[in-house]
């Protein structure tokens, strides 16, 4: 199986055979080992110092995490959409009552830091502007930086800048601290190389006073409580113990190769594949300035994905992902984490089969 | 290894391997068939037709989507906790902006019908009552059967009845249909042989009335998405697909079993390993007359429990759970799932060694 779709990612063979570990006590000494471990291999691929905590949901239920824990009902946030997990983003903040202003981006496209800022200005204040890293549905990349720039210079004090990093940490740099990210999320199952249930949250200290007055419900995703039992290398409720067997070991391999050579892996991958897409005379969806690295989603243009798709599975054993945007017919290749050239060059040639190219 | 904590359980050998498989594509056939199983599966061990959700979380965040789908800021709710966990339900309602009524049950008894219904009968209506199944803490469990049928007398309509079946279900029968529970919770690492990280939440025909105008915020644990999945065997996001994998194999067996069965040999099991401990002259902590059949709490009289676990631990590898009531000591064994009388004797022959016995 050639497992291409942006998350669950596959698992290298030690991670793999990691997670089939038999179950360990989570208030034992061999568990809370471990936790401490991962919490520190996670804040140095976050590139931050501050608080992060590692919980069992999907990265749905971190996103959460993030709006219950600095939010109250009424609250006015910026969204900032440019695809579908933007808006789920978006739409999380409404399920608790915020008041949330759109700055919609049109997919393939990204954030306009002016833009941004400008909607600050005239629409402000805002308690927090959400923005996504890396947008899955249309494989383009925010300049994070650039938005976060261009936020705190629209507003004293600025808003609280949560960011989507699900499918981009760990393969595209996100300097937290540097840039001045409150909340950064992640998830277990994409660049991270481990089975999906794993959330990961950074928490700034300006979240932390905004935490201190936030009325919106929270229990399984108190952040407060995750930090009282986090001081001793635990969890409030049971954890994924399994994922965080197989996390442990691809963290040991991302820490010991580093961010920069991370993305400079991802950035080499995320090349060859668009590269390989353009040799076949194939388009590729999104702004060409702002293709991400982790995912490449490219233009079908004689038929319906789902037939490419289709046969994609039942003739090749290929997973992609397929299209999220209505009007567009396109085939969604995932490239985070444990990926080859050779994975790759199977897809070019499955497709060059498919399409009769 | 012999972990005697009341979960994770021991995974079966089948299970492990299975928990150790490389990732599938969860918007894939693999993948929906694998869900579609394992829900019903699980609908036959809770002995019901009503919807039944697999949520990637810990049990407590099954226990919070029952709070989030049924209940509003300032519903009246009463409260019966009988230890650590069912005081966890009833902060979880609080933390929800719930009205709260707290019948508390002394640590060690369990709750008394007749007073369930008096409360409600003086101090309803109540939109709900908040019931734990098997209090992991105390190592007693309650008659809910008995509980249900006093609280359908007490008030019309009566209240709706979120159990808390965690530590109970697939080994304690618990009829959900028979008995009209509204909302039963459960979660994988317990009887049910899997890794951590997955729960279960049915939900009645009233549940789904109170969902639609419950107003309290959801959207990771919001059952109405879960229900679109569920249809086509798919999650609103990235589901815990490795714990999944070795739930399949674990349900298959239970399945296989059957209710009466397994129910049969938990009770065999818990009086087994009660008689073992009253055999050694020590005493069992809670009420004789309901004891638990998936955990035994067992008094230590001369020293701190700490002392007797951390031998265990470093000279029998033998991990079991400490004591949860501050004024006693006590060693709890869990007896759940993957369990034999073997196991037992295990720790029957370390206490007796490290006691001195």
């Amino acid at each position: 199986m050639n497992l291409r779709i942006p998350g669950p990612t596959p698992l290298p063979p030690d991670t793999l055979e990691a997670v089939g570990r038999q179950m360990i006590n989570h208030r034992g000494v061999a568990f809370s080992d471990m936790f401490k471990e991962i919490t520190a291999g996670l804040k140095t691929i976050y590139e931050t110092e501050n608080d992060l905590f590692v919980l069992t949901s999907s990265g749905t239920g971190g996103m959460e995490a993030a709006i219950a824990n600095t939010l109250s009902p009424g609250d006015r946030v910026l969204a900032v959409p440019m695809g579908v997990f933007g808006e789920r983003f978006a739409k999380i903040a409404q399920a608790y009552y915020a008041d949330v202003v759109r700055l919609k981006v049109p997919m393939g496209q990204v954030a306009d830091p002016d833009e941004v800022a400008k909607v600050i200005r005239e629409q402000g204040p805002f308690k927090a502007v959400l923005l996504t890293q890396n947008e899955t549905s249309s494989a383009v990349t925010n300049d994070v930086e650039a938005l976060a720039r261009a936020i705190y210079a629209a507003a004293d004090p600025a808003p609280l800048i949560l960011v989507d990093g699900i499918s981009g940490m760990g393969a595209i740099r996100l300097q937290t601290d540097a840039w001045g990210i409150d909340v950064a999320i992640s998830g277990s199952q994409k660049a991270w190389m481990a089975p999906p249930g794993l959330a990961f949250v950074s928490f700034s200290e300006r979240a932390w006073k905004a935490y201190e007055t936030a009325k919106n419900p929270r229990f399984y995703f108190d952040l407060g409580d995750a930090k009282k039992y986090a001081a001793s290398g635990q969890t409030p409720s049971t954890p994924n113990v399994a994922a965080l067997f197989g996390l442990q070991v691809s963290l040991r391999y991302m820490v010991g190769e580093g961010v920069e050579k991370l993305a400079a892996y991802h950035q080499q991958i995320g090349d060859y594949c668009r590269q390989s897409m353009l040799d076949l005379g194939l388009k590729l969806y999104g702004d060409p300035a702002h293709r991400s690295n982790t995912v490449t989603a490219v233009v079908i243009e004689d038929r319906p994905a789902k037939e490419v798709l289709k046969k994609l599975v039942s003739e090749y054993d290929i997973h992609c992902g397929g299209s999220k945007d209505p009007s567009v017919e396109m085939v969604r290749i995932g490239h985070m984490g444990y990926v080859s050239e050779a994975d790759l060059d199977e897809v070019s040639k499955a497709l060059a089969e498919i399409l009769g190219i």
